[in-house]
């Protein structure tokens, strides 16, 4: 049974079998994930990362499928992946989305993918980062992230996006007022969808006037409001042009480089609190030992803990070296 | 300025200011905190620590004030924390408790404080169990930790008590549902307050069925349901006996070493953690030069994360040794 250290070349030549099964070890946090991810690293950084997020019913995954068949007609390749942190609720429902995108299914150039996680909140950030990182180093020119607006995690998982999109739809009432609650910030491009819907040039309106409120400072990136039809794929390439717009200008304000430091200084964090865990955990025989010698007073928690962080050093050596 | 080391031994000695001031330490996590704890650890270990908890309007502090008096009658010293998530919402019905208990206030025998922090629920759970470990330091024979039962952070600090007392009233009329909902399993004994109300003997059947329910296995503690007054002080002695009753058991069982055990185990990894946090962050070299490099592509997460553990040992060596 192969590992994940063992499919990387697979990986970055591409090989859809092999991206699908890295994807599976990284939900699962397999043994070896690390070290396969720390050999994609030098290979990341290439792919555009775009951010998609919007209330149920906006037409999120037509409109994915048409930027999808967009980025196609213009020669990138890309990969989606679709964020569902309560599986439980959503499953049906993303399920449904998925079948929609069937139509793109037999082009190699595009890779779609749901992905969620049981557990911790974190974890599905951690498997989402991760994830964009294996379709980065598989070499997808466009990678997007797809998620329901609705929770915390998914606004964490977003935030990961170089271009955040926040799709509104005519018609949903409490839409807008959705989005301000917790997206207004992370938006980089506004979109309504279904825009030949009656009641297009209310929520355009309204975005606007959101937008206004929170105007932009001299410097700082004016949030465009753009108009799509995702069924017929109208105003599809117009919205590609704003994210590609928006990268240009993040690149050239020094923000992409600011937003690629947050993350590596996310994963250098998760790597290192995950090795740190894995020393303390009943079974492993140094933290056993402390535990025993606190609570016997014999030692105090402080000074236990520095031991430990002494033995981690030279343990950490040892079995990854 | 004295900081937290220096009154380690004014605290030991019992002295109430030095103990308030260093639970004050406790709850901001000032520098020097953890070095505190540290020396105090050896004398820890001594007292009777009780939980108790349920629902606003059951008369808990009353009777933790009935308590109380009952130690010190007998001779026992005692330490109150009324702990408190969200201080926010409740600080006024705290206060009302904390004045119904000024009677004993005279007494330097009970010390009373009540406990809240801002942030992270963990960071209760971690302020609560290191102002009971300053408590029992102090040479208190009884630590008495009251929450309101409504969330998580207050399972997990009551879960700290050796014994675990949850609280019902006559009358509540979803009480008995809220206790079923989190905190049957945590509870070591049941007591029904102003049990002189009309509804008593339902409250206490109600109680019955659902303990029955859960009946216990052969060798497990079998949950009491206790009638108290608060006002009037009665049935607490039998109460705090049922407690002593508990104690003993949890000892004989090898239950109470375990969640000394476990307790040690929670301290040791907070440590570890703060310590490790604390060499990741913005503005630490180390760390920033990670960053950097991983950022550039020149690492990777993983051996950047093991660069930054070996070197984290030697910090922790030269900074605390």
């Amino acid at each position: 049974m192969k590992g994940p250290t063992d499919i990387v070349d697979a990986v970055l030549a591409g090989d859809p079998a092999a991206v699908a099964r890295m994807l599976t070890f990284v939900e699962r946090r397999a043994d070896g994930v690390d070290e396969a991810l720390a050999k994609m690293h030098q290979h990341t950084g290439r792919a555009h990362v775009l951010g998609l997020t919007g209330p149920p019913g906006s037409g999120k995954s037509t409109l994915v499928s048409a930027l999808a068949r967009h980025y196609r007609d213009t020669g990138r390749s890309v990969g989606v992946l679709a964020v569902d942190p309560s599986s439980v609720f959503t499953g049906g429902a993303i399920l449904g989305d998925r079948i929609r995108m069937s139509e793109l299914a037999g082009d190699s150039g595009v890779f779609i993918r749901s992905i969620a996680t049981r557990g911790a909140l974190g974890g599905l950030s951690r498997a989402c980062l991760d994830a964009v990182a294996v379709l980065d180093a598989a070499g997808k020119d466009i990678v997007i992230v797809e998620t329901v607006g609705v929770g915390q995690a998914e606004v964490d998982v977003i935030s990961a996006a170089q271009t955040v999109a926040v799709v509104s739809v005519p018609g949903l009432g409490d839409d807008v007022q959705a989005i301000k609650a917790g997206l207004l910030e992370i938006a980089d491009v506004h979109v309504v969808n279904k825009a030949d819907r009656e009641g297009a040039d209310r929520t355009v309106a309204e975005l606007r006037d959101m937008l206004r409120l929170s105007h932009p400072r001299p410097g700082q990136w004016d949030v465009p409001i753009r108009r799509t039809i995702g069924t017929t794929g109208q105003g599809v390439a117009e919205l590609a042009a704003q994210f590609t717009d928006h990268l240009a200008w993040i690149t050239d304000n020094g923000e992409r480089e600011r937003r690629a430091r947050d993350n590596a200084a996310t994963r250098i964090r998760w790597v290192v609190e995950q090795l740190v865990a894995d020393r303390l955990r009943p079974g492993v025989t140094e933290f056993d030992h402390a535990v025993d010698e606190v609570t016997a007073r014999h030692d105090d928690p402080l000074s236990a803990a520095k031991a430990l962080i002494a033995g981690l050093s030279s343990d950490t050596q040892e079995d990854f070296s």
